[in-house]
């Protein structure tokens, strides 16, 4: 069993024997779609991973060698598999890499394990999986950033399993149907944060001044239903007008995540910058640094747009153009895969 | 009857027989502590000042014609008067130089005209009328700003009679006892705003998002409540603690006002200027630009103020260090009057 993981530069093997000796923790009593302490414990001991490592790579193994040995140790004998995960997220910025990773990696082995089917047609570049396939590629995915994340919320490998854009309140998820694609910049300031602390800070924040925080996560919450609003008005595409609502959404949600606490100079600095160019930005993720979108309008002259990218990486960020609403988990035919993607494969 | 305003270069004479032809409009069924329009155009015919002026002398002029025709107008002649006013504020920036200008002119033609009495004591520098007496100073200026502002809402005549800090809320103007002074740099970005474009801009947004909209007025008016509850609790002078939650209220409060509409890029800029030397900043007034109050702890480096009045002052704004929560109009003694002012009495 091999799996290379070019983009953080890990590479590993296993012997099939050596793994078939774990399947039976991943079995009987354990045979379910939720992550067990102890299963944790013996691939922790197996991979050679110290407890509470926040290792990229050995997250990464770990995730990995869970949803090999529980999604395909249901078969008579495992498979011998060959694994390249091709990524182009960085990790660790709060894109949702893992959970990317995880989406994928539970597709892949559903599919070689004959639990969903192969999805892919003749003369058809890109494929996708029923809505029942795809919820059970949800629920192990979730399993996946479990291993990675301990308490992840869930919204990130619904996306990454489902695509477009989803609603996310009270812990309850619900995808928002015919959501048309944006256009984004989507800017790293590579300012590292932890999830854990900004949550706490805001959460000692809504306890000091709960009479000016309250209403500001209502005002917010009334912004994702507006966005909601819009987006969904906007069946045959947006118009100037949704637009320039977005905008403001945009602009007036980063006032009030600076305000409970989860902005960052070279946040305000983001903004500044394409501000200056007639561009709205927000942060995305948990904020305190990490990444921000900013919103193309699909009439921008190209010429704008790079001229924010060359100012935002003169502030040492790091841009990329691209969109959001995209499909979810897609089978992809080999032809139809980039040049880079089918080198790495064929040197795994 | 002479004025002389030098501060925006305004000086004029009248014959007192000239101002005694106008008095009987200001006598009768006028004899109320309440501006009429019919006043207003027979103010207007007078100095010859054309409807709707905006000019800042010619306002300063009928504000001080009705108000030295309405109190003096009593008396059996018109008092022969040399008048200097002497302003350190700039006028048009939200400052309340109108008020200022209003009260004390007040108190000087009240005072001069025996309707309230002339407080200076042997061996004291300052002094103060009564509440009574400053209730009518109030009333009076309050029909000053209606000459130059048209409908103003009459807290800053109120601050600038009373002093200290005052409530402001739907109407009723309230004041809080027992205010610290807080040192404060002040900042004119000395970009031009309208308040009316901007009361107007607010309420367009309130109508498009109220859902988003009201949480916001609702927070602010929290942190309202919060830093009076902060100033009130300082009776011994305010603590490190109570510093920093005014410092956390001031950049809410800029956030909230920016999601309203009344920020500008200039204002931002102050604000993060300032936050680079460890300072907090919140724009005052209307705001579109105008100026900006940006707090000083009282045990500041004065070499962190002077490096940020450089710094603001390369950006083009002008910067005062000064306070807040002063008292509010007092006579002073000639011998405590800074010298340029007794030098333009004298020169008068």
């Amino acid at each position: 069993m091999k799996i290379n993981l070019p983009n953080i530069g890990a590479k590993l093997s296993w012997n099939i024997s050596d793994l078939q000796t774990l399947v039976p923790s991943f079995q009987g009593e354990f045979k379910s779609i939720t992550l067990h302490v102890k299963q944790l414990d013996i691939l922790k001991t197996f991979a050679g991973v110290s407890s509470g490592t926040k290792d990229t790579e050995s997250l990464a193994i770990l995730a990995f060698l869970y949803l090999y040995l529980s999604i395909c140790g249901q078969l008579r004998r495992l498979p011998s598999l060959e694994i390249v995960v091709w990524s182009q997220l960085p990790t660790g910025a709060g894109l949702g890499s893992s959970a990317a990773y995880s989406v994928s990696l539970v597709a892949a082995l559903l599919t070689a394990s004959e639990k969903i089917s192969y999805p892919a047609q003749d003369n058809i570049e890109t494929a996708r999986w029923t809505q029942n396939e795809l919820t059970l590629v949800n629920g192990w995915a979730f399993q996946g950033e479990k291993v990675i994340h301990g308490n992840p919320s869930g919204v990130d490998n619904a996306v990454g399993t489902w695509g477009g854009a989803l609603r996310y309140q009270a812990g309850q998820i619900t995808p928002i149907e015919r959501v048309p694609m944006l256009q984004i910049l989507l800017t790293n300031t590579r300012v590292p944060r932890s999830t854990k602390t900004l949550v706490a800070g805001v959460k000692d924040k809504l306890l000091k001044y709960p009479n000016i925080m309250e209403p500001v996560l209502s005002s917010i919450n009334a912004i994702s239903e507006e966005c909601q609003r819009v987006l969904q008005a906007a069946v045959d595409g947006l118009s100037k007008e949704h637009y320039s609502v977005l905008e403001e959404l945009i602009d007036i949600n980063q006032h009030h995540l600076n305000v409970i606490g989860v902005g960052h100079p070279s946040l305000d600095r983001l903004c500044q910058v394409t501000a200056s160019h007639g561009l709205h930005s927000k942060l995305t993720g948990a904020g305190g640094g990490g990444c921000a979108i900013t919103l193309l309008q699909p009439d921008i002259q190209p010429t704008v747009v790079d001229a924010a990218k060359q100012q935002l990486s003169d502030c040492g960020y790091q841009c990329w153009e691209t969109s959001i609403g995209a499909p979810g988990v897609s089978l992809q035919s080999s032809s139809s895969l980039p040049e880079e993607v089918t080198r790495s494969l064929n040197t795994a």
